[in-house]
């Protein structure tokens, strides 16, 4: 095993076939432009619609990928492959074009959230790693809007690390649940590496590590008081919240202040609705209850229903493997290249040919009406969605601030039309070609190729 | 964003309340021997058995993780923690011991997959993160084991990378499908990173990109003429095998021999049932027909059933997000600390105390009859499963070779009862917790905590 490799910036994670491709173009110097774009085919079952997520993430890798001597000479020993690939590897890097949908806007089947326009053999070679990274923040980001838009008011924590796929995935569900609403994650180098905010207080290894869960309540507050919660249900939930209140007044004698309790098991309305009258007639109106444990949108919008006095909730699993769909349906297709639109017509993946736009129409209200998906070229009522982001390699603004992002995206959800706020929507939200595509379509196909 | 931090190896990918935790542990001297152990709770449905994988990251992990300064220095500049917990973690190496099942045995819920003894806060500080690489790959080897099960003598290859869920899922995928049977995969780095063969051809935008499909088979093949598979279901399945046929004398004549073609979209039965007569028409009854999308276990065992002439499967998404599982429920639990066994007893999570081993018994034909789970010091009829692997912080044995993991994969589905070789097995394999464990949780319960 070679430790030092990072596989999140290594150019390695892509499949052979890009290689054996890249290979093929260069041999026959089929170096011309080419324009693949990257779209959600369509939506998961009970999504309607989808939030962009990961572009920045898509757009530093893009920027940043290089080919590593070490990574050159073990390619080389393979045998595979042949010097002019080499060569081309070792002094990769890239200088196309990208156009791309901003990421917090919500986005719908067909809809290409990312172009790059580049010579084919550079085009090509993001091509796995590119939809790696988009997809899982989009599958996330998508997911955790949905649990925000079913507990409005809520603090919403990502507790998924653990249950996330590998290492990056817990680190990106951070950023695309925050960018969703969520108002911070448990993973502390989320922190670091995006500054997005941290929470955290006990599991049960703390409770159970003591003698005396009152005795193990207050070392731990003593030696973290800050923000502090106490997590209740080791034992017997009820009995924890009691302890909680005899603790409470001694705590505050020395200046500690006890903000929350966490339940972490059992259910989670009935022990919050018993827990909230203990700590109240305690005098411990002012503690929050925060739940975890099998949380989802769902569950969120049946606790909001039965009006348990939840103030926060962590959410793990669910929210990191996107449970109920995991994957979306994606792809990044050749559609132009050396000047000649390009569709694939096999059974069932047919795509829209060509460089496209998306425009889309806001009511006076700022609701979204409706979209329309069209060539480039085209000129459609709305606003365009695709807009340009790195000319010749190079970015042409600033990374957008992660707050940003964030704050775009509330944006969008503020925007949706009512049928789409809902878990079970029951409603297509309307994206229509309009006729210069069809006719673009039309055309590629009597070309016969 | 900071881009030189690898999430895989940076010890900050964990839960900011493990760092709250040992912060507290520190400021009261607790740093007494602990005891944790990971273990499925219970099985997702459909399973009737999970294979575990990822121990050998897992170590890796444990045996390497370390602060760096930069990392440290953002710790201390947050103003959370204190000078002995970051001198702590500034000097933190493992010194503990490891206790484990191996990889590629069968596992059940309860069963400890791993044991960690070490001083609390070490052994603390290590939960989220092994968790994150043993739920993992143990996910996707389970899943793949089914897919091995239901194909029997096809080449299966892994083609998820671009699906999973970020950069580590994807090359770990084709760690835990490798280990579970699968053939091979599609990312290169999985090659370079753990010598797993690689396997890969061309996309439809190597098709697209020509004006000509028989053209661009012609390219490619003189290009990359090894282990040659060609891609015939861009425009038309049918008319891309005779393209095949038509090109296959043409190509060798100059000594390139065409090894398979892949459909990629439609009714694959239906498909390669015709395509296999194109090719057996044109004298190419050694070319395989090689088909991937949609592909899961369920699909693999249709098409045994319906007699497809497919000799291989590339399995993407459902493979390296386990669509149908995409989860285990699984736990790192303190079971003891300092020389007391401890149980949690939240609703629905309690846990079995202490260390324990599991036996397991074989009939003489080498069929696993049934486990008995009991505390360490027990003896029980059958063959222990939970063996040291890392004393004192030392690996006691130089990593197996993956090759050997693979083997004892085999050997463990090979030994599977008849029941649990089906997709709906409909039985559940007994684990029985033996009368010394159920002694000991009588025990710990009485004392109460």
């Amino acid at each position: 095993m070679t430790s030092s490799i990072d596989p999140s910036t290594s150019p390695l994670l892509t499949d052979l076939y890009q290689l054996n491709m890249v290979q093929a173009y260069l041999d026959r110097g089929e170096t011309g432009e080419a324009v693949f774009e990257f779209f959600p085919r369509r939506l998961p079952a009970r999504r309607g619609f989808l939030l962009a997520a990961g572009l920045e993430t898509a757009l530093h890798f893009i920027e940043n990928a290089r080919f590593r001597p070490d990574e050159i000479a073990w390619l080389e020993q393979t045998g595979r492959f042949r010097r002019n690939l080499l060569d081309f590897l070792a002094n990769y890097r890239f200088t196309g074009d990208v156009h791309a949908i901003a990421e917090g806007t919500a986005v719908f089947g067909e809809e290409p959230m990312l172009r790059v326009t580049a010579p084919l053999p550079q085009a090509q070679l993001l091509e796995s790693r590119l939809v790696n990274i988009l997809h899982y923040q989009t599958v996330v980001a998508s997911k955790a809007a949905r649990m925000v838009l079913a507990a409005p008011g809520k603090l919403l924590l990502d507790f998924g690390m653990r249950s996330a796929h590998g290492a990056e995935a817990g680190l990106l569900a951070a950023r695309a649940s925050y960018i969703a609403g969520f108002a911070g994650t448990a993973t502390v180098l989320a922190g670091l590496q995006f500054g997005i905010p941290v929470f955290g207080t006990m599991a049960h290894s703390y409770i159970l590590a003591h003698d005396d869960e009152m005795q193990a309540f207050e070392d731990f507050a003593r030696s973290r008081p800050d923000n502090l919660t106490l997590l209740i249900d080791s034992y017997d939930t009820l009995a924890g919240a009691r302890k909680v209140v005899a603790l409470a007044q001694k705590l505050a004698a020395d200046g500690i202040v006890v903000r929350g309790v966490r339940i972490d098991s059992g259910d989670l309305i009935a022990s919050s609705k018993e827990v909230r009258r203990i700590l109240d007639d305690g005098g411990l109106r002012e503690v929050q209850i925060f739940v975890s444990g099998g949380i989802d949108e769902d569950v969120l919008a049946s606790m909001a229903k039965a009006g348990a006095p939840i103030g926060g909730f962590g959410i793990g699993t669910n929210l990191t493997v996107s449970s109920d769909a995991p994957t979306i349906d994606c792809a990044y297709k050749l559609q132009e290249y050396a000047g000649l639109a390009r569709r694939k017509r096999s059974t069932g993946k047919e795509t829209w040919p060509g460089r496209k736009q998306v425009w889309r129409q806001f009511s006076g209200e700022g609701r979204m009406i409706d979209d329309v998906l069209s060539v480039e070229g085209d000129t459609q009522d709305g606003t365009p969605l695709v807009v340009p982001v790195i000319k010749a390699g190079e970015r042409l603004a600033p990374p957008p601030a992660l707050e940003t992002i964030r704050q775009k995206a509330a944006t969008t959800l503020a925007a949706l039309p009512e049928p789409l706020r809902r878990l079970d929507p029951g409603f297509h939200y309307p994206v229509t070609p309009a006729e210069p595509l069809r006719q673009l379509a039309e055309a590629v196909d009597r070309r016969g190729r």
